[in-house]
């Protein structure tokens, strides 16, 4: 058994930590960190885990913490990793880490959009991506893995194939993505408040939204070369889910004709086919964020539109299973070997 | 491996059914029935199941079925099932019903609330109820299992104990329930369009909704004698879930004292403490829709008023599991001799 | 031009008397007070009114306000109003308080439901309990109004006529309602945040809700005797709207009769037919809160049960208007002369 | 009093037309047609109407109805009007249709996007496109009014002012489009039922919806020139509201420097600072729809993006008001030289 610690337990994603690692067969945990309900029972704090998590929430005490366990979960807030991480943690347990702290090569990219100092940037360099699909390999020797973002994930799974490709202009990409509110945690806001989301949409974080630079560090690297987009994301009510709409101008080839349907098909099929937790969905039928609830997958599909020459990419994902503690599991998988699925099973809930 | 059909297996309680089912170790499902989609591909009507289920959607030939099959899920509408059941295929499969076509043992009472004429009333004494933490023995015998409303289970389960206990009088039973919209089917109908159901809630069926009777005789079994009550559904802007607020006079002991919390919590403890699927909340701990949802859980707990010296009584299940489908395949289990929560530990998801 | 002052005009019940008043012929918004926005644009803290409402958002100095104004409304948290009122702001000024400061003759109830010591009891004698159908007279002359709750004012009309008339036994009487989440006001508390409301109905306050006396009280005056009721609140995932619905046993006549439904019609129509904004639907309909959205409606109906001797009265409002900022309106039409219905016209929206 | 006709009067759209005219002082509804409810009670289709509007449900004799009212209203499917016009008809009744009948001036485009052959299409020149903030003075002398569709009402007038002032490149536009589950008709269809649409966002019409065709017209005239955009529009669990999240280059100028945000505020001054119904909301502050829910507002903001040289609009309106029935009475008052805001000063309902 893999002995598992938790930091953030109490927060959306750290919840459904909890929830996929009870049904993981190969994992305890061992500890469940939430500063905020120190001493209470975990199963107060989530009714859904009664008489079936037992435990009370710890103190994010780290170093006592990696005594304990092989793997170490943070779900906590930006800056948070970045600020205690030290080599001798690394030296005794594993870290999948789902916030940004470690997600970017580039420090200024971080401080710049993060708007926070990184203490620890040492450690940017050794982090893997954990994007399982793009980067299994390294992610298996990984000592701290740095798991996506809930929109980057979305993002750029559904682009990859056709940019590295080239089968579409990375510079032309427009991505208009939806979420429902878990994304934005379990933070008492007015924001959040059942009332003001509820029969309503709104656009945030335009041109300014930090998942920006994720995707384009990403991207960068299936084009061989920096690469800027837009990234606009939307607050939509409901509880779970991320649909990315992409646009791109169809590349040119040498002879002016554009990327057909079967090149762009062929193209995920390559990269895809194989990936259990990808599913290119048959031609014409658009995913919708319902069909993936609950469960690791990702749904993609593509529409040409021969009129202007682009083409509309459409991804959808549980934010907080597949964009957060699905993937975050995933990676635990890899790194210690089990089969890469084990406990992430299942189903989608619908309706 | 059990070899399952579905009759019904595109309506909203045989895609759950097809979710547990998929997800089951012991079980091979061999037709999935639905005269709406022969000859469609399962997973082009619930998407969900994209990759996961391969088969397509087969007519309503249970002569056929029975031949290939160890069990026939019915989830089919009032009088499907009565109207073309025979000894003949009872002898070939076990049933289990999720209509209301056995459900009682008195057809006048049948006939009488569902207004449709019975054709096959000579199984309903042989069929059992299938509410299995009361009636576990004889399921596991049964070849007709009756799989109990979905209003019902969570009505009799918070109930039960109290009135078999003689802690409360029957006759003063008033239950208040919510439903979320799933229970209406996936029938187009107006009426639970998403514009007339969502930002809105209203009581329907008053004073003579079908799960009235059902309920009376259940409880009926645990009084000794005949119980008359009133139930009111309302449907509530959700996908899943039932609560149920009961409202019942404490009975008056000898000396005139009321049941105590005590005595109330004692009660509970001895027909669910064992229960793996009944979960009674800590004191003051009021059951909610979503930490059940998605699992096979029926939450319950209780509040006495001394003010007005009645007990209010509130559980709280998912209407597509514990109130269909879950309970279909733990009644499955205690029928096929499997351990009861095969395939029934998904844990609730929240939110 | 009536001046208004509105002492806590950023909350929900505040803000809907600003978007009322906004369309009110006869009254000008002179004081838009709220302690948590001074100085900011009332118009940025409710951007519906941008462009609409033009003033910032002042400091509670009510000594200031009653200088200014002709009616002060305070729709306040518990207790504000009690700890500040005096005569000579009621010499200078008319209050309609949407707290439940003044809606009690006993100050013991007050306190011992709220919890709160109340330093200004002397004016609760004065105070006129502001339901309009049942005490126009007195509000016309009063100086001081007791706004009524949103519960209450749901589930006392929907009674009244019955308990008043004798057709039903008030000890009986049982109050199960169901309400949107608005009426839990704009405070950011984890339990009303979107992901905890949606896709999930809980009761709260189970027996210990401070409408409770609110209702017996005012039903006790109806009955001219004490009355004892059940009332149990629900969080229902919706913005607007409550659903009362309410079970009493039918008053047995001298000849061991009960009422007949005609009886019942017949109450309904004595107390309401004259009532603009209590509409007794026909016969068999059913109220929904969705038909009443946004309009000053109470929607009202009942079925009886002939097999359990009960009536089931079912009264539907929208919480933020009927049930706090609407009635407040109507409150100050009476008490100024106005046509009663003046700035109320709004027709429910649907969908 | 104008005498007002409606075809369609059950659908939402023909619904919302009726609580706008209720409430419209100069008009008097004379005919309430809707061919699936001939006979019935208006007010039993719509009970939130119940007291409001007395008249039955009637056919569609739209020869009888001319004579009888001095404008028609049509909130019919495609191709109903454009089968049954006539000039004795626009002789005798101004018409406001708010199908697509008639908002194209080519034909062709017409039958092409909506695959229904045109049998009027001597119509199609003398109809007035009905954005009334565009072509308010032909729309006075209109008798046949072309109500703009939903999406293109919100999409084009958020564009407009930048496109007209060569601001943007027309062919770079990308117009991603959210809309709540109203815009789909009142029809029973199982993509609409609640459990469908609930928890869940999706796109639809992906490079083949009908008002792709109707935004590049207009959108043209503005250009100077024919303009090709891409248009997604996406279905999200909300009963009313559109948001239309707009991308586009900005134009580069001579000197190579591209708009700046003064330039860009100054265009949609220059357009928009008389009107009513369009508001720019202040920098930063992006729309909801919520704000302008239930109110014939259309809200508007942009953001420049310097790292793509893009800008992002966004713009948000009440499908049913703004987006249809509002619009069609904003036309109604011109046509009649009544006040432009007539019966349309509803203030935005929220929450």
């Amino acid at each position: 058994m893999i002995k598992a610690g938790i930091i953030g337990a109490t927060g959306y994603a750290g919840a459904e930590l909890v929830r996929i690692l009870t049904g993981h067969k190969e994992v305890e945990i061992k500890w469940l960190g939430s500063r905020s309900y120190i001493g209470k029972k975990y199963a107060s704090v989530y009714q859904n885990m009664f008489e079936l998590v037992e435990g009370d929430c710890l103190d994010d005490q780290i170093g006592e913490l990696v005594d304990q366990v092989d793997v170490v979960f943070t779900a906590t807030p930006q800056g948070y990793l970045a600020s205690v991480m030290k080599e001798a943690y690394l030296e005794k347990a594993r870290f999948i880490d789902l916030s940004a702290d470690y997600r970017f090569k580039d420090v200024d990219v971080y401080e710049r959009w993060y708007k926070i100092e990184h203490p620890s940037a040492q450690f940017m360099k050794e982090a893997v991506y954990g994007l399982c699909e793009i980067n299994r390999e390294q992610i298996r020797q990984a000592r701290l893995v740095a798991n996506p973002g809930c929109y980057t994930t979305c993002s750029i799974l559904t682009a990859y194939p056709l940019i590295k490709e080239g089968l579409i202009d990375p510079d032309t990409l427009i991505v208009d993505a939806k979420s429902g509110t878990s994304g934005a945690g379990r933070g008492a806001k007015t924001g959040n408040l059942f009332c003001e989301v509820n029969e309503n949409i709104k656009a945030y974080g335009v041109t300014t939204h930090r998942h920006t630079p994720e995707i384009e560090e990403q991207l960068g690297y299936a084009a061989g070369r920096p690469v800027t987009i837009n990234f606009t994301p939307h607050l939509v009510p409901m509880n779970r889910g991320i649909l990315a709409t992409e646009y791109a101008s169809l590349q040119k080839k040498t002879d002016g004709s554009l990327a057909t349907e079967a090149e762009i098909r062929a193209a995920y099929q390559k990269y895809f086919e194989k990936e259990k937790f990808v599913r290119v969905l048959e031609p014409g039928v658009m995913p919708e964020t319902k069909w993936v609830e609950g469960s690791n997958y990702t749904d993609i599909n593509f529409q040409i539109d021969a009129r202007t020459g682009r083409v509309i990419l459409i991804g959808a994902l549980d934010n907080l299973v597949k964009g957060a503690a699905g993937q975050a599991v995933q990676n635990m998988n890899l790194m210690f070997g089990l089969p890469e699925t084990e406990g992430l099973l299942m189903v989608p809930l619908f309706p």
